[in-house]
C-alpha cells in the first residue's frame, strides 16, 4: 500500500537555499563563487564570543537549559535595549529561540490560530508565508512597491482587509529590500494596529546595521508589539542558530510551554557565548562599515551592468534589483550568471511568487574585494 | 482594543521541564537537589567532540549550512547504521535535525496533514502529542500498559483505529517506561502499518542504551518507515541539540523544504563536533555502565521504599513507578519529595494525562552516587 506524503511538504523551497545548493556544487566541481545569493556575514562570530564558547566548553556540561533562556543572556538582552534604544524592558518578557527560525515559529503559535489571517509584505523574507502557511494561518498579501519605498502604509492595509487581519509583520530594515520605516511612520502604523486588535510583529533581525538614521524599536511604542531580533546578522552568528523575541506579558507564558514542547530548550553553547556579543562592539560595528562600503562600491558599479534600478538600501547588507529590462525571466537570468561569471545572486521568486520574476536580490554581506570583482565580472558580462 | 492569544499556547506544559524550574529556584536558593526529573544524561559530550568543537571555533566561520546537514555528519551517520545495525542506508536519506524536537516537527509535517490521526502511546513522550496539536493533527491514544509491557500489539492497533490511522509512532527504548519491543515485535508493527497503509515513525533516540538486547531499526524491516534518532541520550550532547531522521526517499525532498523554512539549518557547530561522537565508543560506553549501575542499584533500593512496581526498564534511563499505592496524586507526591528529600522526579501526568496521577518517573542518568543517595532519603522519607 503507497503511504502518503503530507501537502504541507509542497510549501516551495526557499529558494535562495537551493542556489546555495548550486554553488556548493559549482565550488566542489572546483570552480570558484562569488557569494551574493546568501544573507550572512563572511566574517565569524566576533573573537569574544569565540573565547567565551572555548570557556563554556571547557566548564560547562551544556545540557539543556530553561526553555526562555539561560538568565544571564536574557538579564544582558534587557539590558540592550536600554543601551540602545533607551527602552525598559523587563527580562522576565525576553525568550531566547533557536534563531529567529524557532522565534517565528513560536510567535505565529502562541498568538495565532489556525484560520487566522497575518498580513505580511510582499516582497518580503519568504518563510513567513511557509511558516505560517504550515501552521494552518493565512498570509495576507501586502504588496508594496517602490511607491512606498517597500513599506506599509494605512491605505495599503485597509486595502489588505485592515481590521479584519489578525496579525501584521514588518521588518524595518526589510529583507530583500533594505527599506526602513521612519520613526514616525513605524509609530502611526503600530497605532494603526493597535486601534483594530491586530497584532503586530516587528522583524528587527536587521537592526545595527543601518546607513542613515539608525533603526527604531517597536518596543517604543508599546508593550503589545511582539519583536523579534536574532544573533545572526549584525552579531554575524548565523551558523549559531540564536535569535531572541520581547513578548508581551500575556504571551510569555504559552510561548514557554510551546517551547519547552516543541524545542526543549536553544542551543546552549551559544547561549553561553552570546552573552558577550552585545561587548564586542569595536568588532560588529568594523564589519557594519564594510557593509557600508559594499553598498557605496555596489551602489556605484551595479547600474553599470544596468542594475540601475533599486530599492533604497537603509540597512541590511542588501540590493533588491528591478531587472525587467534585462530579463522577464529572474530565476533563468541568476542560473544563467552563476554559470557565466561565478556570481550567486538570488531571484526575486523567493521573496515575491507575484512579481519576483522581474527583481534579484543582491547580498553585500561578503567581503569587499569579492564585492568588487563581482561587480567587474558581472559588468564584463552585462555592461 | 485587548489582543488574542492563540488556543495553541494553552497546550499543556512539558510539566518536567516546570519541575526542572522548581528545582532550579531550591538550588538558587542554596538548597541542593538531586536531579532524577530530567533525561539528560550528567556527563557532557565526549571529551573528541569538545576537541572537535574548539577545532571547528578556530577554523571555521560556522554559517549556516546546508538545511540537511553537512556532508561529512550525514555519511558519518550513514556508516553508523551499516557498523551498529549492518543496514545499508544511503546518505542522501539522512536529514540532520536541530535536536529530535527538529525532527518530530518536520517528519510531522511532511508526512501528515492538518486533520490526520497519529497514534501514539499512552504512557508516552508528552511533546508528540503536543507538537502533533499544534501542527492540527489528531493524536490518537493507544493506551498500553504492564500486560504487553508498555509496548503495543496489533490487537490494541485495532483498537486504536487500525487502518483508519494515518501514522504510528513508536519509542523503543521507550520513554517514561524504557521498554522495548524484541526485534519480532517490532517487524509485526512495521508489517501491520505497511499493510495498513500507515506511516510508521520509529523513536530510536534511547538506541544504544540498553541492558540486555541491543534495539533494533525499524530500517531493517523497510525504507518506508521515519526513524528519528538525536545525540542527546547515547551520545550525552543534550544542550547541543541535533539530531537526524532517515526519511524514505519520497519524503526526503519535501521534508528538505521544510526545513529550509522553518529551521535553515541545524546548529553549524554542533554539527562538526559530531561527526566524531561515533568514535568516542569508550566514554559513551562507560557511561552506559554507569547508567547499568545505577539502574541495579535502584531496582535494589527503591521497592524498599514502596517503589516496588516498576515497568521492564529495557533501555533508557528511566524508571517508571506506579505509585497508586502511596499516593492518589503524584504531582503533589513529586513537589513534597522534592521539598522534603531534595529529590527531583517528574509525575506520570506528563506521559499520561489519563492514568499519570498514579506514576511517577525516575531518571537515572545522573551520578551514581547521587542515585544512592536519593535512594537513601527516599527509604528515610517513605520506608
Amino acid at each position: 500500500m503507497s503511504l502518503k506524503v503530507g501537502r504541507r511538504g509542497g510549501v516551495p523551497p526557499f529558494i535562495v537555499m537551493d542556489v546555495m545548493k548550486a554553488a556548493a556544487e559549482r565550488e566542489a566541481a572546483g570552480n570558484g563563487v562569488l557569494h551574493m545569493e546568501v544573507g550572512q556575514p563572511s566574517t565569524g562570530a566576533p573573537a569574544g564570543v569565540v573565547a567565551a564558547a572555548k570557556w563554556a566548553l571547557d566548564r560547562d556540561v551544556l545540557g539543556y537549559t530553561l526553555a526562555l533562556g539561560i538568565e544571564p543572556l536574557r538579564r544582558r538582552i534587557a539590558r540592550h535595549y536600554r543601551d540602545r534604544y533607551d527602552v525598559a524592558v523587563d527580562e522576565a518578557r525576553i525568550a531566547v529561540t533557536t534563531g529567529s527560525s524557532g522565534a517565528f515559529l513560536l510567535s505565529f503559535l502562541a498568538a495565532f490560530d489556525a484560520g487566522d489571517k497575518v498580513a505580511i509584505l510582499r516582497p518580503g523574507y519568504p518563510c513567513y508565508r511557509n511558516i505560517l502557511g504550515a501552521l494552518g494561518i493565512e498570509a495576507v498579501d501586502v504588496p508594496v512597491g517602490p511607491n512606498t519605498r517597500f513599506q506599509p502604509t494605512p491605505e495599503l492595509l485597509d486595502r489588505a482587509g485592515g481590521a479584519k487581519l489578525d496579525g501584521l509583520l514588518v521588518a524595518s530594515p526589510a529583507n530583500p529590500t533594505g527599506s526602513m520605516l521612519t520613526q514616525a511612520e513605524l509609530a502611526a502604523i503600530v497605532g494603526y494596529c493597535r486601534e483594530r486588535g491586530i497584532r503586530y510583529i516587528s522583524d528587527e533581525i536587521y537592526h545595527g546595521i543601518t546607513f542613515g538614521a539608525p533603526a527604531a524599536t517597536a518596543l517604543a511604542y508599546g508593550e503589545d508589539a511582539i519583536v523579534i531580533n536574532s544573533f545572526s546578522k549584525y552579531f554575524s552568528m548565523t551558523g549559531w542558530r540564536l535569535g531572541w523575541t520581547v513578548l508581551p506579558e500575556s504571551l510569555v507564558r504559552p510561548f514557554e510551554r510551546l517551547a519547552q514542547n516543541l524545542f526543549i530548550s536553544p542551543p546552549s553553547l551559544a547561549q553561553h557565548a552570546a552573552v558577550v556579543a552585545f561587548d564586542c562592539t569595536e568588532e560588529l560595528e568594523a564589519n557594519v562599515r564594510r557593509y557600508a562600503r559594499n553598498r557605496e562600491l555596489l551602489l556605484a558599479e551595479l547600474p553599470k551592468a544596468g542594475f540601475d534600478r533599486l530599492a533604497p538600501a537603509d540597512g541590511a547588507f542588501y540590493l533588491y534589483a528591478d531587472v525587467s529590462r534585462i530579463s522577464n525571466d529572474s530565476e533563468r537570468l541568476c542560473r544563467e550568471m552563476l554559470q557565466a561569471t561565478g556570481v550567486a545572486a538570488t531571484p526575486g521568486l523567493d521573496f515575491d511568487p507575484a512579481d519576483g520574476r522581474a527583481f534579484v536580490r543582491f547580498s553585500f554581506s561578503g567581503a569587499t574585494d569579492d564585492m568588487a570583482e563581482a561587480a567587474r565580472r558581472l559588468n564584463a558580462w552585462l555592461g
